[in-house]
């Protein structure tokens, strides 16, 4: 196997025993020794991967990033060559939450780097841009959706974004069973029923 | 000063130091001894107070939610006798939000709260428990709302309040700013007006 190849391999395992120990001890345990640990390597080895605290947990964020993106695509592709901005929504919407094992993963790493990011300029910077380009994502298929007839005409696309956005708080209610992943199924598709013409497929521009 | 008095005034100031510590450090620098500090006590005058960390932290906990209570309760007193439906929501989701300094510490607090659940049984239950209880009020208010014409008809008690706790997920966007308080208002103003039959103080029923 090539080094290069080996070296992405190791920092990727270390990312994910890094989100093992978010998810099954919290934050408040994520030192570079205790995923050393999980990684079943000594501090010093982990350091060969990661200079910082830091520069692990960025790699380990951007990581969660790229296998939620990789989810969302798997499921894109399950829609076919021209699907409905809804089921788009819907899938980008879904995957964020912790609904299966993997989403649960990554939203916990997710909810650990803005914690982090509160008390960390570079951080924040960092999370505030990765949040800024799923909504600039949100809000351009919205923009899209409008034009092209699927959503009512009198909703204004920043304000739905922001909505959609905010629908991620569904999180919390259910790390914390307070709803069922069922419930949380039925309220987010009664919110996009509702921004969404019925049968704008066969119907462009209809109220 | 009745001694009585005197001790949970002296719980209060450490619930509040406690409140700073999650605030301006962040949840990992919270330990008994962190706050016995920021109190400005030692780590044994603290245990006279509480005599766990648990014990502490399920204080602070309950002390925010009183205090947030009494925001809320302040701000429907202003509303006069029968206030609107909608604007009792209003005041109960905004007040959650970090959008003042008072209720950015008792976000935070509630955020800490959350984490600390995820890995300990006891505060999952109290969570839980804490939400629970917002949920039972929030439904109540909007099946009166429904009985009484000023939400329309078709919408499910149940499923709105999930939607309305979801948008508790404004929190990270404004911790993050990412979203600006101006256009959180104007998102959850939006949301409000179509959840509610405009004029049906004087229409009730209209659909």
């Amino acid at each position: 196997m090539p080094k290069q190849v080996d070296h992405r391999e190791r920092r990727e395992a270390i990312a994910r025993a890094l989100w093992r120990v978010v998810e099954q001890r919290g934050v408040a345990q994520l030192s570079l020794r205790e995923v050393a640990r999980e990684a079943g390597m000594s501090h010093g080895q982990l350091q060969h991967y990661f200079a910082s605290r830091e520069a692990m947990l960025t790699f380990a964020m951007d990581f969660a990033t790229e296998q939620t993106t990789l989810r969302v695509d798997r499921r894109l592709a399950e829609l076919g060559d021209r699907p409905h901005p809804r089921d788009v929504l819907r899938v980008m919407l879904t995957e964020l939450l912790p609904l299966h094992a993997d989403a649960r993963a990554t939203s916990r790493m997710s909810a650990a780097f803005v914690l982090e990011a509160l008390h960390d300029e570079n951080i924040r910077a960092r999370a505030r841009d990765g949040i800024a380009q799923g909504r600039a994502a949100v809000e351009q298929l919205l923009r899209r959706a409008v034009a092209d007839g699927y959503v009512h005409p009198d909703r204004d696309p920043v304000v739905e974004t922001h909505l959609l956005l905010a629908l991620t708080g569904f999180t919390t209610l259910l790390e914390l069973q307070v709803i069922e992943p069922r419930d949380t199924l039925t309220a987010i598709d009664q919110h996009l029923d509702r921004l969404f013409v019925e049968d704008a497929e066969d119907d462009h521009g209809a109220g």
